[in-house]
């Protein structure tokens, strides 16, 4: 797999609106799967009995499922944490559930995933110092635990420093982390409260420090331009709701900046979305003008042309980072991109 | 254009969820505009500007508007009709619009497509003789003005014969229709209280009248074996909303019936959505397990995908109806497709 790359996120075993065939036309790397979702719904089984996630979505590429542990935080706000694990009520029905690091390593070997995560905890930003010093040491236990119940030879399961924004804990979750010995590691990203810059801080901190012959991803974000902000930091795999989200509110990433085309001006704007991208929403003679319609009216084909297109963007924005890498003109690339991209906003 | 033929219903300038391309794999003969829809949103100066419905939506097989008459009889409450025309108020927003015959006739030559509708009152079963009387005759002053005021040569103009479930009144409709000179005819079919029995009777009075070689489109019905049925009375374009309506409830058309996707039984059926089918959704190996999740999750790729299908099954049915009007053994076709279709259902 060519790094660096964006991973779409597909929450439920689907990339919302895209089929396997749109993702692969799009450049899509991997896809990422959502451990919490699909426990709950349609039930691990129900994915395993179908050959795992690849067999179930028909998407043949690489895929990543995360742990869970993310949803647990953001969804499920009636939870209780201990040394086993974390207990919260489901986001669907409020039914009781229980994530252990054993547990969500069992459901990630059975979604089938190419990489799973182990299970964390992604606290807020503000919570104490003292929080978070627990924090990372009880996801350096679960780490070691969910190693020691991974099974399957064929799934990579990887490690995630956290840390909060205390540079000694940074450090110290990397330690413990690297100490564990996983053949890819994450950075936990933006969440919870803490600005891009206090994030891209800590991230340069951490990722030189990771092995350079194992993957690196960092976990959640999507924009482009912090996208190329954290490959120069040595990124190699980055996920976030992002591009697919905003599609669905009618905004297009394009080479000339975002567009929002719920914007007056696209009514009657016979143009293409962005005249240098080839996906199919941009190359089969819909104009902004149709698109701008579909929009306004909430219609499925405007959430899967426009998801398209950004999934599109983000591949295409990869491909051209991982070219001028290759060149030496990285720094450059950036530069010039992302003038464009700013100017027109 | 190959008939008998099924039209599906593009609302707003998009059949939910799909492209042309897929709505060209899927075997769609035409597809359907609402005037109403489309005057109000994004208004016909927009699509005219893009090169009509063909151009603004990117389809470019035949095209049919209706005159958006039946849209402001059944979505518009606040409504006043005079001979003139009908005022109503906007579902959209409450605003105030007039549709005269002139109006309606001029927005479709905007709109461009190869077929126009005259403007028509659609009376509900239930009015009085007297009500059906008056309004059948109107409908035939409407029309007169519709054909005085159409001026596009490249578009043809279709007559509409009314009549509620009143014989004679549907006589003089036809006959008062007929006397117009149309280079096609619609009988005005389901719409507002009168049972299916009821209206094929109808049906089976005005169609035999109808001349043979000038098509004849029987609105608003698309339930397959309701198709099977009109066609032997010799309706060659029928339109209907429910494939594609049925679709985004998760019900499939199938060969062996209608099925629910959100019935339990095919949480873990992993087999196709329908065997016979070679559609997308049924030949790119996705499950009906799979199908289903997404269905009860409400998924966008369930819209599309089902929404396809049914699209597909209802193209496949109109290509076989053809084969066995050719081959002279259409009788047979019907009772085989039929009974397996109920005894499964």
């Amino acid at each position: 797999m060519p790094t660096p790359t964006f991973m779409p996120v597909g929450t439920k075993g689907t990339v919302k609106g895209l089929t396997p065939g749109d993702l692969r036309t799009a450049g899509a790397g991997v896809v990422l799967g959502n451990t919490y979702h699909l426990y709950l719904r349609p039930g691990v089984e129900v994915v395993r009995e179908a050959g795992g996630l690849h067999g179930f979505t028909g998407w043949d590429g690489p895929m990543l499922t995360d742990s869970g542990g993310y949803q647990v935080f953001s969804l499920s706000h009636k939870r209780r944490l201990s040394e086993e694990g974390v207990e919260f009520a489901s986001v669907y029905d409020g039914s009781s559930h229980s994530f252990t690091p054993e547990l969500t390593t069992r459901a990630q070997e059975d979604l089938g995933a190419d990489v799973a995560m182990v299970l964390d905890e992604c606290p807020p930003a503000n919570a104490s110092r003292e929080y978070h010093e627990d924090s990372l040491r009880r996801t350096a236990r679960w780490a070691k635990r969910c190693k020691e119940a991974h099974a399957r030879e064929d799934q990579a399961l990887f490690g995630i420093v956290q840390g909060g924004l205390y540079p000694d804990l940074r450090r110290e979750s990397l330690e413990r982390t690297l100490d564990l010995d996983f053949p890819g590691y994450a950075v936990g990203g933006l969440s919870v409260g803490e600005s891009r810059e206090e994030m891209l801080d800590m991230l340069g901190l951490v990722a030189p420090e990771l092995p350079a012959d194992r993957p690196r991803y960092f976990m959640g974000i999507g924009d482009p331009v912090g996208v190329l902000e954290v490959i120069a930091l040595g990124v190699d795999m980055f996920d976030c709701v992002l591009p697919t989200r905003l599609a669905r509110h009618g905004a297009a990433l394009t080479n000339d900046g975002r567009i929002n085309l719920k914007n007056a001006r696209y009514r009657r704007d016979l143009g293409p979305l962005d005249p240098e991208c080839s996906c199919e929403a941009c190359g089969d003679g819909y104009s902004r003008a149709y698109l701008a319609h579909l929009v306004r009216e909430n219609e499925l084909l405007a959430h899967r042309l426009v998801t398209l297109h950004n999934v599109h963007v983000m591949g295409e924005l990869c491909r051209k980072a991982r070219k001028a890498i290759k060149e030496g003109c990285y720094a450059q690339f950036v530069e010039d991109w992302v003038s464009r991209y700013r100017k027109a906003s």
